[in-house]
């Protein structure tokens, strides 16, 4: 039975208590919110203009884009000690993982150190981060060679491949730029950090199996990067002749760069000795083989290569070809795998230093570097996270470190390549080999287990895409769980039953606070969802209706009489929300049940109004709060029970 | 100047007020929510097993499948004198509509008169509504016939086209029944109710494009949907000499239906006038036809017209064709628009009559009806508006009248379909055109432009797409818009600086309350998102950043010494969230700013302690209330500045 009869309520509420009448009118007449145009150019304003730094001289516009006009100025000859001791400790692991990673992107093995030269001048002049290394890195490499490889083969046609490697380079940057120059930096989220965890994952063992080609010497290898395809091609080679010469090099020197870096780690001091090794190793096995003759007795070795200056490659790209899309596509997706690599590395060094990065200030850096980078016979080239912690643990104090190290690279591509011409392959196998387990990081791959198992699902998506499937499809599988997630919580919300907290004048969750009571025939209910829309308008009006027959149920002895609906997490109703609401309180209504509307947001409110929905339930049953609604109907009890 | 250190903070908190310490240890020792694989369950199991009906006897269960077995016992005569007086209205009407949208779905006449035979009587012993009038409707023949033709040509090959009409509606109403079963009703829902509108709207008006074939007495026609292709094509036939005499009949008899509608809807009591008009204009037009034997002077007739009782159509359905795919597919399309359609007119009658329909054992009593449908040459059926309206005025008292509507249509099958051999096209064509208006709700569409431009937006997506691209376009990009909504709501959340409301202890938006008072050197910064993830969780940071750096620029008496974050709309977050949250702690540490979180809910402060997040900020700074800190903070400060 319901306690009161509607009209009664609707009389008596009035008079009952003027300041909890007067918040209710707050309430109904706040201000109409800003309309969704005003929202929109906000929005972008937001977005595109940069935060403060609003005006200013040309001097300070220039000191913008270059920072070093304004570091430069005082720099001191201390710091430029310390630079320069970082930046050849740097270019000592630089040059062996620039041609190892050039490899691996299937070019030739000068190319992975002209992209050690350009991008990081450019980026000195132009990037805010004082210990990021720039340079080739081991995933962008992989995505590089695994996507272009499909469009051109890199062992039938190395001209054309190396062509569209520049093109995709030029578009990677352009898109990099304009994401800087419009502050579109969001973009970059959309690769949750689950995905990341697990994307590296599954492309550093995508890695360390292609490198099983060098170490192992085999001539046919696979072209696809899945983990099937690569141990089948493993498995088909160890049949035919194979000579365990080079397995036996590579090894060796890959347990030697291992052992030091394990001395490394015990002793902080020995950094540089990690940091060396990969120079020493190819030394020391260039020695080998040149002074053994062990080429002509199966050691593979390097063989091609040019020496010299950045060439230009400006008249290598083609945009007048029939792939120039596909090569935009690939350009796009290492664009964001490059900027995530970035940026995630700029910015935890930065705040190891305390100091800020601008996202969007670094894009334009980052992608001027590469579109520079595209004309100078670079292919693109990011931050590194392993030779940025040498960098780091080396002392560096500006981005100088990093010219200092493109210089050293420099001098070492006139005077010193004739000398890698007998470089075996197995050692730069071994090289990259050692930098892989650095983008494994199971530790945090447990954490988000631990945290969020939606989140693991996104994680091992990625990974499991990367190592069965191919790259994108590892991207694709995690950018889709990731957002399927969010539309998953929007469709399926939750809707919970309030109780009063004990002592106080505070409605929680009772399943969340046991301590809270129910108030007998007021039943009120939160709706945990930041929009009542479409996908889940009918959902929560079922939820709704069916608290009200377990209440019913539950506590015999007096039946639901007011429906207190708290809407304060909503945010946002559109049309069909508003028709579930008008049938959820018909059939309230037909239930003798009063349906009251607490704290509903500012669009919500102003939404109901125009749709007459305050009129249909009456302006009286709207409350600035639940305990509003609590107190109006208790008192309306007490005096209804009176006057009996 | 921070007013105050961080550890004398710590340090003084405690003995404040022990009941505010007692709240947040509530809140701190909530107990665990439900794990994932708990809330998947019970999600699946709301889902999938019915509310509130559960065992019973097995009358109980057959009563449940059959209502007719409950409400069958206890029907009267007087029940059944309405129920036959609508019925025959009903059949007048039905039988004109359902020739006209077998030739609208490029079928012979009499597979529409077949339709309205047995899934009405099916529907009638499984259906739970009372008024919804079941037979074939114009918009799933449009989009049989629109998504058929495709495949099969129903000119150069009618009888592959007819059995591949029986195969998609055997899909259909599989899909329909199994919707049903598996209480998969939601899935009607992702049409939101403005996409419906819309797409209503384009449909009626590119039906009434295809009239102009019928009404014009075309012969060559263009198998296009879109308004473009159509009025190509017919411009292009009126260049060929045609014979105006088909469209003089058809519009005298358009103009014919649409003055007894006018009249009918200005005296309630002549409704029977429009609905009889139809078969009026048939039966006149037929004779006027024969007896001046029109059809030897151009006026185009039906001439095929097969009689006699629904034949099996088992041996016709294709499971071996190699088109079975794309059956399927167009069978789930019309499987939900034909449930969108009839649940949407069931229950707005129901509502009506005030009782309520069970979704999805409608949609199990749909789906048999079709199966059964498909297996006695019926091609989709559904609730048709129109009929539902003309039942619902005549009369009826149960589904009663859909039989003796059914048993009307089965005698004219075997009896009259003779006489339907030269009943002109045009004729037809009007009756189709005169029941388009009820379908385009201008008058809707402007009310979901005043609530909601981006509901708006999804209307007229699906308007222009039916239009200009075809009906799956249309469907396509409303659902694509509406679920790029609920994806930009969650990306660019909004968050809100709050004030405390005059005389009240109630923190709200500053700018939806401008009565409210922000509290000097206290910063509330409510976060207005249901989740904080990875796609939102960078912006929300940023966003409060600068929040700080306005406070501080608006108000330079007292910078922000305390940083409140009220989470109460926040229902979970990602490792991406806590990540971005770690960033704002220790930047807000950077700037001698203090932290403190309110009502973290139920599975974000898990998560927080999980991620030792509350041990970095101190479990002290986590309150239950706004009100809580705000009120810990001022009296820290009054302490501290008295012992100053």
């Amino acid at each position: 039975m319901s306690t009161l009869p509607a009209d009664n309520f609707t009389v008596e509420l009035q008079p009952l208590d003027t300041h909890r009448a007067e918040k209710a009118k707050w309430l109904l007449n706040s201000p109409e919110p800003p309309s969704l145009w005003h929202q929109i150019t906000i929005s972008i304003r937001q977005t595109v203009l940069p935060l403060g730094n609003t005006g200013g001289t040309a001097v300070c516009f220039l000191q913008g884009i270059f920072p070093i006009l304004k570091w430069g100025r005082n720099y001191k000859a201390a710091q430029f000690k310390n630079d320069f001791m970082a930046g050849l400790t740097l270019a000592s692991l630089c040059i062996p993982q620039s041609i190892g990673y050039a490899t691996l992107a299937k070019l030739e093995p000068q190319y992975g150190l002209y992209t050690s030269v350009v991008p990081p001048l450019i980026y000195a002049l132009m990037g805010s981060s004082r210990e990021i290394a720039i340079g080739p890195v081991a995933v962008v490499s992989l995505l590089l060679s695994a996507m272009i490889q499909k469009i051109v083969d890199p062992f039938v046609d190395p001209t054309n491949y190396t062509r569209l490697v520049f093109t995709v380079t030029f578009f990677a940057g352009t898109f990099q730029a304009l994401f800087g120059l419009f502050r579109l930096g969001f973009l970059v989220d959309f690769l949750s950090h689950a995905a990341i965890v697990g994307f590296m994952g599954g492309a550093a063992i995508v890695i360390g199996l292609q490198q099983l080609k060098g170490l192992l010497g085999i001539n046919y290898f696979t072209t696809n990067t899945d983990i099937v395809s690569v141990l089948d091609a493993v498995v088909k080679s160890l049949h035919n002749p194979w000579n365990p010469l080079n397995f036996v090099l590579g090894c060796s020197f890959l347990i030697f760069i291992l052992i030091t870096r394990f001395i490394g780690r015990r002793n902080r001091k020995l950094f540089w000795l990690p940091a060396m090794a990969p120079l020493f190793s190819v030394i020391l096995s260039t020695l080998i083989v040149y002074l053994t003759k062990a080429d002509k007795h199966g050691i593979k070795i390097v063989k091609h290569f040019k020496g010299g200056l950045n060439p230009s490659s400006v008249h290598q790209l083609q945009f007048g070809s029939p792939h120039v899309g596909e090569a935009a596509k690939i350009g796009l997706i290492c664009a964001i795998i490059a900027l995530t690599e970035a940026i995630a590395v700029g910015r935890s060094f930065a705040s190891l230093k305390g100091y800020q990065l601008d996202g969007n200030k670094e894009m334009v850096a980052i992608g001027f570097m590469n579109i520079v980078g595209s004309l100078t016979s670079c292919y693109t080239a990011t931050g590194s996270f392993s030779r940025t912690a040498v960098n780091f643990s080396a002392g560096c104090e500006t981005v100088v470190s990093n010219m200092v190290m493109a210089i050293t690279v420099l001098i070492s591509l006139v005077f010193l390549t004739r000398l890698l011409y007998y470089t075996p392959i197995a050692i730069l196998a071994s090289i990259i080999l050692s930098a892989l387990p650095g983008l494994i990081d199971l530790n945090e791959a447990y954490n988000i287990w631990k945290l969020d198992k939606l989140d693991f699902l996104v994680c091992i998506g990625a990974f499991f895409g990367v190592l069965f499937g191919s790259v994108e499809i590892g991207l694709l599988i995690a950018i889709v769980i990731s957002f399927a997630k969010i539309i998953l919580h929007s469709i399926r919300p939750s809707t919970e039953v309030q109780g009063k907290l004990p002592a106080t004048d505070i409605f929680c969750d009772i399943t969340q606070f046991p301590m809270a009571t129910k108030i007998s025939g007021i039943l009120i209910i939160r709706v945990n969802s930041g929009t009542l829309c479409f996908a889940n308008a009918n959902f929560i009006k079922e939820r709704i209706l069916k608290s009200v027959i377990d209440e019913n149920e539950e506590n015999t002895r007096e039946r639901v009489g007011v429906l207190v609906l708290d809407m304060s997490n909503v945010m946002n109703i559109d049309t069909s929300g508003i028709i579930a609401l008008e049938e959820l309180h018909k059939k309230l209504i037909s239930q003798g049940i009063e349906l009251a509307v607490a704290n509903p947001r500012w669009t919500v409110i102003n939404k109901l109004k125009l749709a007459k929905f305050v009129d249909k339930i009456g302006a009286e049953r709207v409350f600035l709060t639940v305990e509003d609604v609590v107190d109006a109907f208790l008192r309306l009890k007490m005096t209804g029970l009176g006057s009996c």
